[in-house]
This record gives C-alpha cells, structure tokens and sequence, in this order.
C-alpha cells in the first residue's frame, strides 16, 4: 500500500486527510485490533468499538479542552441536520417562546436562519449579503434580543472564507456556534459558548458525523416534535448510541485526535495554520492579478477565497494549476472565483506548492 | 494486506461484509481511481464521487427491480431517523389529517409506532408483545383503518428474527417497510409498497447511510416542520445532496452492489440465504437443547434466534464458540438467547460452521 502520485487537495470537504490516519484505517478496515474482523464489521455494543469510543471521547475532551459542565455528542445528519435539531432543542429556552437570534455572515448561516423560522422566530441581528458576505459588523451595530433563546454564529463560513477570531460580547444569551471548517484548527474558549458542532467532513474525517458539544444546562428542554436522535437528552443518556452510530467515522476521528495530539495539540496546528493562512494572504496582498475580497480581520485561516482581475484567466488557472496536482481549487458555484481550503491535514509543503504556483502564474500572466 | 484469523462474525450490525470489497476500499482509501487522493476526501461534487454516486443508482434500481415511478435516496441518521422522518413526509396525506397505522411486531416496530406519536396518531392495528414478539397475526385480525395515511410493517425484525414473507393484503393503503435487516436478501416487488427504507449497517455497509425508495406520488406532502435534510423532495431534486453525504459509506455501498451482482443478483443470494438458514433451523427442529420460539412461517432467513433449555449453559456456549471462531452470537438484551445473524455476506462456509459447532455442543452437553 502507497500513496502513488498523491495530489494536494484543496476541496473544501470532503478534504485531504492525514496520510498516517489513512495507512492506518487502510489496515484496520481488514483487521482491527487482531480482532479477525475489520473495523466495519464490529459491533458498536462490542468491547472493542466502546473503548475506541471512549478514546475518542477522551481525546476531544482533551484537545478542545472543553469543561466538565460540557457533553460531548456523536450525531448523524450533519451541520444542516443540526440547524433543524438546535431550535428543536432550544428555541422553547428564551424569555419569549421559540425566539432565536441569527447572524448572517455567509450562506451557511443564512441556511440556519432559514431552517430555524420552521420553529419559531429566527431574527437576524446583522446580515452582510449586500456587501457579498465579506466581513462580520462589529458587535455594536448587531439588532440582539436579550430575550431569544440563543444566538447562533458560523464562526467560519466555509463559502466566503469569513471567519471570527475574536467572539463578540453579546451579552447573557448563549451563543450557538457552527464550527465545521475551523474545529481543532485553533484554540477555542469553549466556556463562551453554549453549543458549538459541526460536521467533521472538513478538518476530521470521512463525511456522515456531526461532533456537537454542549453546556449541561442547554439539554433537556426539547421540543415534543424532536427527532429521538436528534433528542440531546435521549442520546447523552445513550453514549450517542439510541441507535447504530456511524462507527467508522467516529473511529476515524478518534485517530485524527491521536494525530493531532502528536502534533503537539490545537495549539501546535493552530501555529502551522497560522504560517500556512499568512503565506497565500502575503500574496494577494502583494498581487496585481488576485484580488482577495473579505475584511483583513475576518480572513479565514481555512478556506483562503480570492478572484483574478482578469476573469479570462480562470481556466487557464484551473487547468494549470490541476496538471501541478494541486486540485479542488475552484470557488464555490455561488460566489465564483478560488478557494483553497488548508485545513489541518493540508502539509505546509502542498500551500508552498500552490504560493510558487500563485507567484509564477502571476509572472507568466 | 491480508485477513490473518479472519473470525466468521455473526453480529446483528454493523456485520460481516464482503472481503472482496473491503479489499478494494483498503486499496482505495489511499487512491481511488488514480486520482491521488483517497475515495473519503474526494468532493462530493467531484466528477469521479458523481459516476460514483450515479453507478450506485443505478445498480440497485436494476437489483431490486425498482419501477419508474419510484426514487432513491440516500440520506442520514438511519432508520431511527425516517422512524421521525417518515411521518413528517406522509401523515398528513390521509383521509383523517395526520394518522397512519402500525403493526408491531417486534422493537423496532414498536419504536416507530412510538416516535410517530410526536407527529400524529399512532394507530396500532396489531401488537405481538404479549406473545414475546414471535410471529405476525393474519391480516384478517388487524384493525386497519381505510382513512389513514399509510401503514407502517418492519419486515424483518432484527432482535426477535421474525420476517414476513408473504406481504399482506392491507387494502388500497400504502405499505411502508422498516427492511433495514434484510435488504437484497430475497426479491420484493417494489411495486407493492410506497416506501422502503432501511439503514444499510446490516446487508450492505458501514453505519451511516440510509437508502430510501419513495413512490414518487408520496413526495411532496412534507409538513412544514420537516428538517431540510429529510425533505424527500427537496432531497430528489439536489441528488440526495442538499449537504455533504456521507460519500464513504455511498462508496461502499455501490461497491457491494456491484458484489451481489456478480453473485448472480438477489435472486440467486436469495438461493444461498434460504440455504443458510435452513441448515440452522432444521438443528432447532431437531433439537432437545436449542429452542426457536418464531413461528415457523415468521422464521427470519437473516436473524436466527433461539434459546438454550438449559440456561447455565449460556456462558459455555458463548465462550467456546468464541474460540472457534464464531462471534457477535449473543441474543439481544431485551429478550436474551442466541441470534446468529447470516447477512448476505456471511459466506456458507460460516454458517457449516456454526452448524457443526451446535450439533457437537449438543453432544457434549
């Protein structure tokens, strides 16, 4: 087993994953454990799969340092199943019955605001889609409602590439955090927060598992409409398991989080994230020919989003940079332009790639 | 890579899958089609995950003969999900707004009776509890109701090894079948129910996926409450992608359709399956320590449940069958017992082999 002619992947996710995971899940999926079946196969009420959950568990805990008055969930139906669940879950919580609050920074959390008024009264505090989802307002200027339920973020959003890096004061209502494409990347004051979940597609693992964390006083107050699964209460009562988890993926994960520990932690990533993010923002800054659009302060150290001044040049871009192996790096269909997502398992060697790439496309352009 | 002391896994699910396909996704979880990237971080967008995705259409439309008018989805959080699902889609098509039927005869049914409670009334038109859930009364003494939307069968119950084989005459009202545990098993005329479903952890896959063959006259009638992602029509027009599907277990999946076929389709797995299970049942018939407690029209060709009359005898059968071997043969807590479940991918060699191991630990005891 190798990695023959392995391209650098910049798709915004499914994503690049750590080739040692890979190796590794490449065996198991045959033998894990000596245990004579492959890791598929195994029963998720066995031994063997309860301990691999319990690592995981232990291992996210750790890394993501979240509090003892804190649940971890393992869930299915991905952050957008989650944007029917969280009001399901919370909406009834606030001073005025089934009223939540939204900010609307990019297309994933205007799909949340969306979900929500299936439930009750999402009101959107701020919303920058006539300015192309380009920056977040500052907090001053946000419509907040000291009577919803919760606010909720996407304190990354993924299209855009627009991302929060300090959280806004917004007062007592608990902030309900949609942190797909930046979990792990950073360090992250998880006592902020009141929810914070994601889907694990993009700095993770394999596509089909939502982690959710969650503040021990935020569950318990479902909806009667609420889905069993999707039911908080019900599934920390079942280590996430009233029915078959997605077993794979959570082993999967739980070998991500071992990796990640090897590399020193959030901390460690957050680092190599940070270089990572600087060396193809010091080229837009520089460039004649990319024009990066989002506010300084909102770039995403994930998803990098720019435009060519010369819209002739896109597939010419594309093509070129695809025949180097650098793929996947074409922008979302709604918003045009490139997208390099550099999640933690991206190599600092694959963004050189494309920053030598980006200069010398500029030269020859 | 190889299947060192590869063991013959009887677990309910996740189960035994097939070694030719997990060979393959050992291969391709590295690189997938020579791509230079591995099948679970390839964009879900992606040319190569589209004929993926397309193929696996394709194949199971042509395996389960599925007629023009249906569509096939597939979506996430299992069958415990559509148990939520389903009702939100359907209940409100009846003649009496929001009512569909149940027969419940095992735990799975009669969750499915239970969350549908949320969203309507639940009628139960026959409950086999009180027998310990060991067969399916005659259609004659069910209480169907001609007004509600749908009626709701498990047609094979996973814990108590009980399957309809001949579906019953309910009447003009559309059959909706929980098939989780013996999907591709055996032919069914699709023509005959408005929806199929099932999590494919069983039959086909890794946990994480959900299929669902839907009549297309029964999209469309979702109420407004319906998360996005369970939103049949919204799901048949984005291909089951309004987000990121859990294209790994899709992958999967198709790769084992594309197994049955060259086991000659359902038809001839079938042959197998009726063989496998007959070795087992005709030990039960014969013998003075194994008692089956289904009746025998009910007899689950998937999930072979029975009882030791002498009960200290548990723990010896469980381990020295472990040491041959022979794993995952523990009933299910609810009821106890011995379950041997013998997916289409248990090959016939295991099932001789777990009848040897019955008959010489009869002898011995």
């Amino acid at each position: 087993m190798s990695f023959e002619n392995r391209i650098y992947n910049f798709a915004p996710g499914p994503a690049t994953l750590p080739e040692e995971v890979l190796l590794e899940a490449s065996h198991d999926i045959l033998n894990w454990q000596k245990i004579g079946a492959g890791v598929m196969e195994v029963s998720h009420r066995s031994k063997a799969f309860m301990a691999c959950y319990e690592k995981a568990l232990s291992d996210i805990t750790e890394l993501m340092q979240i509090p003892s008055n804190y649940k971890v969930l393992f869930l299915q139906g991905g952050a957008m199943g989650q944007n029917a669940a969280i009001p399901m879950n919370l909406m009834g919580l606030g001073k005025v019955s089934s009223q939540a609050d939204f900010l609307v920074s990019g297309v994933w959390s205007e799909k949340s605001a969306k979900e929500a008024t299936k439930y009750g009264n999402a009101r959107v505090v701020a919303n920058t889609k006539n300015e192309g989802f380009t920056y977040v307002p500052d907090v001053s200027t946000w419509d907040l409602s000291s009577d919803s339920a919760y606010i909720h973020l996407c304190t990354n959003e993924t299209v855009g590439g627009v991302e929060i890096h300090q959280l806004p004061n917004v007062g007592s209502v608990p902030i309900v955090a949609d942190i797909s494409s930046h979990m792990l990347s950073r360090e992250m004051d998880v006592s902020q927060y009141g929810v914070l979940f994601g889907g694990i597609q993009k700095n993770i693992g394999p596509a089909g598992l939502t982690i959710l964390v969650v503040r021990e006083d935020l569950i318990g107050h479902a909806m009667p409409i609420t889905p069993t699964i999707w039911d908080w209460k019900t599934q920390v009562t079942s280590d996430s398991m009233i029915n078959t988890p997605p077993t794979f993926a959570i082993y999967f994960a739980g070998k991500v989080f071992e990796w990640i520990k090897k590399q020193g932690g959030v901390k460690a990533i957050e680092v190599t994230n940070i270089q990572k993010a600087k060396l193809l923002y010091d080229i837009l800054d520089q460039s004649a020919l990319y024009e990066g659009k989002v506010a300084k302060n909102n770039r995403s150290r994930m998803n990098v989003t720019f435009f060519l001044r010369d819209e002739s040049l896109y597939e010419k871009f594309l093509q070129e940079s695809q025949e180097l192996g650098l793929i996947g790096l074409k922008g979302h269909k709604s918003v045009g332009g490139i997208r390099a997502s550099i999640y933690n398992a991206m190599p600092l060697a694959g963004v050189k790639k494309l920053e030598e790439f980006l200069k010398d496309f500029e030269r020859r352009a």
